[in-house]
């Protein structure tokens, strides 16, 4: 299963999730100039420009990391040319062995899930006939339209050997406003989301005791994830908000397993970012050593914690 | 304000908005063929065939209705293409003065919520230059992350004289899985979210009464539409679940508030694929004058109880 080789490679590698979230003030001046002057301003540029940035990222950290998470919200800004790089982008991680986790936070009724799972899971199929795809390994799902909202990508979790995180307590502050509601019962909604998502993953729980239907826990509540371990505990989590977000190593001692982790953590702009501030910076050309330099950083500071 | 123009188009037209969900299962046999034909079985064609679709429907209701409501997942599902159709149906819809909802129900935390806006409310901004795309007169939002995830779209809607539709209480039977959670003060959590929805939207109330902050409310939920129609008077309300759904006119008496309506009934299928059962059956080269029909007939469903 899915989710066995996932905890295989996090295992040999670390329990850790790079984000591939483009934005163009992120990206070094001479990627950007070069591009940008021969091509012109427009969304073809950019997307070539977010391709190429990923591409000497994964290049750097596709040995050390056992996956990545494109965000699709950075490349749907840009239309059709930037969905085009989200696919690329995908299918060179996979040409890397790294696992993708598409970051879509879709939810919609049965119908539209159906679409959306084919869309990002699933296989093209156009009047009966199939056609390969660069389709993620797993991607998030918003809950709040519930069960049938999730059962096609279900399916497709069958059918494909794919994996889903439904959000369940997430790293932003305004997560409070609905996810932290008590309820009658004295249960939070992100306890009871959690309830939910446990049940939806018990039929999919492979070798290593965790379910391809995971959960994403914020690393910036603590209190909540340790909660949430232990209510779920064949629930693999994907843990956003480390570093960037303000979660550190410590808050995240909660989340782990044993040997087989429970838990990936998504680091994103302090990865990717990281030429922009502290000891790598002022080396834009090197970025992506820098990136990897901060992938180690992050490894190391989540192994005092496990 | 938005919601002022759109009351002001409804008053003259009807309180119908068409979905545009495209599948090629649906599509009459004529269309598709020519194009397979011609250009072979690919996302091109594909979005080429949904692109000629669409153009006919619009091209026969734009004058008896006020607005479309293309859903993304149909599109998203072929990739790049596919959303190159959805922006073209977005401009042609639009050049035809349609309003148009993009139904997308995206919801991410501030940084990707800023990048979802841009992509589908706000401006095209490159490297500081600014570039005209087709975007959405408003999207549908998912609330589970809270406050901080619908402010960027906010934002834009002051920025651009747009609107937002936020799930409430959605149509399908797993609404209740989440939304119709009981609180410790008795209330459900689709109250709950209609209370800060209407809150989020009290900046925005144009001169006819309503924000345009609004909020999704199932048809199918006619109890629950009552109480929030009550609870939000100021909130206008997307209402989809007519027709195909289950949900018929006599389900929406609750809805209406006299002559500025406050509400929009979606209906895609009952309206786009008319040409495949009833009335209109048999007579596919006829399906866009189906699909008027069926919107006049909706009309004259809905004008009885309102």
């Amino acid at each position: 299963m899915l989710v066995d080789r996932l905890i295989s490679r996090i295992q040999k590698t670390a329990p850790i999730v790079v984000g591939l979230d483009p934005r163009l003030s992120q990206i070094p001046a001479f990627l950007k100039e070069e591009i940008f002057e021969t091509r012109g301003k427009n969304c073809e540029s950019v997307a070539e420009i977010f391709f190429a940035f990923n591409k000497k990222i994964i290049d750097q950290i596709f040995d050390i990391v056992p996956a990545v998470k494109p965000q699709i919200a950075m490349y749907e800004q840009f239309g059709a040319a930037g969905i085009a790089c989200y696919e690329k982008t995908i299918a060179y991680a996979q040409s890397k062995h790294l696992f993708v986790i598409g970051d879509i936070k879709r939810g919609d009724i049965a119908s539209s899930a159906e679409a959306y799972s084919a869309a990002h899971l699933g296989i093209l199929s156009i009047d009966d006939e199939i056609f390969s795809r660069a389709a993620a390994d797993f991607v998030t799902i918003n809950p709040y339209m519930g069960g049938d909202s999730i059962a096609p990508f279900l399916d497709d979790c069958r059918a494909h050997d794919k994996g889903i995180f439904v959000l369940v307590k997430t790293s932003n502050a305004g997560s409070r406003d609905i996810q932290d509601l008590v309820m009658q019962n004295g249960k939070n909604i992100y306890s009871h989301v959690g309830e939910l998502v446990s049940k939806w993953g018990e039929p999919f729980v492979g070798e290593k005791g965790f379910s391809v239907v995971g959960a994403v826990v914020g690393a910036t509540h603590p209190d909540e994830a340790a909660e949430l371990r232990k209510l779920m505990p064949h629930t693999f989590f994907l843990v956003p908000g480390y570093g960037a977000q303000g979660g550190g190593g410590k808050d995240l001692q909660n989340l782990w397993c044993g040997e087989n982790f429970g838990a990936i953590v998504n680091s994103s702009r302090g990865i990717t970012g990281a030429y922009l501030s502290g000891k790598f910076a002022s080396c834009e050309k090197d970025f992506a050593l820098a990136a990897r330099e901060a992938a180690l950083d992050m490894k190391a500071d989540l192994a005092r914690y496990f």
